[in-house]
């Protein structure tokens, strides 16, 4: 266990640098979906989060930790959206210059949002170009840092606070929790939130969800290697298209994961409405695919009797929710 | 003050028969609005109430008072939809047999749901029928109990235990409450909050919030009487139609409040899409109106740097919802 990239101690360590920053997300339950379930699920909104994502955990407890010269040369990250808004964010608040290079194609509130928190934005075509590569170029001209999305021990600290806050929400009101189902894309979230609820409570079962076509994750962990696919279509899940788990979060994963369901973009919708409708809350594709799985039936979760959900987001285009809502999607 | 139909005692009796069945909802902050707004303001969502508004407080509350033989004869109440809602519910929870009034043209989301909860539902129409009569005949038939919307002392004292979390939860944070606005219909829940704000912290300054064309609040306060208006038009704001302040909560209105703001339905509707994107909870229109008043500048709050503002309910239909979100509404 001591060759993996963080420890529980690392969580803690993050907790208390993010602490009164970051948004400790209420731990919240709907006798709705308990009923039915026919569990007792304990759902942590990470939409709550600021930037409306559990993204801002990471990206702060990283950035927060940069000496006075790095922070002066600024940063850069390459994101999908939500990591793009926690970087753009975080560094707005340590006043540190930020360089985020994002998909030409991503959803618009997400670049909005991202400009919005005073970053500068380049745009790249995720079919034509590398934004590894594109990245790693003005980092070296700038001097800069990457920050990357997932694969950073900083940043897997950081998203793991949320599975530290779960365990002890939880506790707080006398549950304890039998099974934790987290959307997976690179496995930063999922192994964050493992390393910290598997050294909490060794006997929850951890689940992760990727979308269909995008299922990286559980082709590698039956592998018992890193598999990158080559996506063939697009997924309503804009912010779980990563191809392939990070190198840093696959072998947390190995040591904590059980089983990765799989979701449909119908699924997801689905998901969607009915948290617009029971939950009365705002949640993205990709935020919504553990709630798509459980809705589903896709998690096994051997005889849990307390099921933690995360909503990891609620960065949704205004137009492309109404077009869910409508059932158009 | 001992003339008025609440006391704070009324309040905290109401928050021990309902705890472990209501949900007290946790308190929020958004640094986004706080930023906005250049205030603290703290939000009582009761979107994440059971039935998805403060109503089921209130009728809880009164339900689980009545007696063996009153339980069987039933209970009638008449409502927009989210008393409805409420009363269906405890209804279910506590055995009893429950006939809903409810306007033909109710939101379809409230009356499938009342439905859904197994209440029997009549409907009627708004503008040819008296719901009153209707209720009252059919409560004479059986036997039954009028549970009424507002005009009721468990009911204002149910919807008061909301206030009573607030400045709990507000305190639990350091916070002192200078203002807390809420959106007013009949005045059940700003009468029943503000009974247990005023009681706690006397100075906080109370405000309402009606949607344009519904202020007989307003009107009424200023005249010093009851005074019930004539609609002209209809407003989003579905459940906040009432067209006269209660016999019982005016009084207590006229002791606490200090202001009612009135807000337009584009107002209410940029409110919404605030929510929506900000926020990332799903609001109706009548419960964003005090969300409305304070992005409008409409609320008098006194020099208060600490507001608590109140989100009523989040039961709106997905069309309507989606026609919010692309401004067609």
């Amino acid at each position: 266990m001591s060759d993996l990239a963080v420890s529980l101690a690392d969580i803690e360590a993050a907790a208390a640098r993010i602490e009164g920053v970051a948004v400790e997300t209420p731990l919240l339950e709907s006798a709705a979906l308990n009923e039915r379930m026919g569990l007792r699920v304990l759902i942590k909104p990470e939409t709550l989060q600021r930037v409306g994502a559990f993204k801002f955990r990471g990206a702060y407890n990283r950035l927060v930790q940069l000496t006075e010269a790095e922070r002066k040369r600024g940063v850069v990250a390459f994101s999908s959206g939500n990591h793009a808004q926690g970087v753009a964010l975080a560094a707005r608040l340590l006043g540190i210059p930020a360089l985020i290079v994002m998909p030409a194609d991503a959803p618009k509130v997400k670049a909005d949002a991202t400009a919005g928190y005073g970053a500068e934005v380049k745009f790249y075509d995720r079919l034509t170009e590398s934004r590894e590569k594109i990245a790693a170029a003005i980092a070296a001209e700038r001097g800069a840092l990457v920050v990357p999305a997932f694969d950073d021990p900083h940043i897997i600290a950081g998203q793991g606070t949320a599975g530290l806050e779960m365990v002890r929400q939880a506790r707080a009101r006398g549950a304890e929790l039998g099974c934790v189902v987290v959307p997976c894309s690179g496995g930063g979230l999922l192994a964050g939130v493992a390393t910290a609820v598997k050294a909490l409570s060794p006997d929850t079962v951890m689940v992760g969800v990727e979308p269909a076509g995008y299922d990286d994750t559980r082709t590698s962990l039956a592998a018992g290697v890193r598999t990158p696919l080559t996506p063939t279509h697009r997924t309503l899940c804009d912010a779980l298209e990563s191809p392939c788990p990070g190198e840093l979060t696959f072998p947390i994963l190995q040591a904590t994961v059980s089983d990765i369901a799989v979701v449909t973009d119908a699924e997801v919708a689905e998901a969607m409405r009915y948290a617009f409708s029971v939950l009365k809350l705002v949640v993205e594709p990709g935020g919504s695919a553990a709630l798509a799985a459980l809705l589903a039936g896709k998690v096994a979760t051997r005889g849990a009797k307390t099921v933690g959900l995360v909503l990891s987001g609620g960065n949704v285009d205004p137009d492309q929710f109404a077009q869910v809502l409508r059932g158009e999607l």
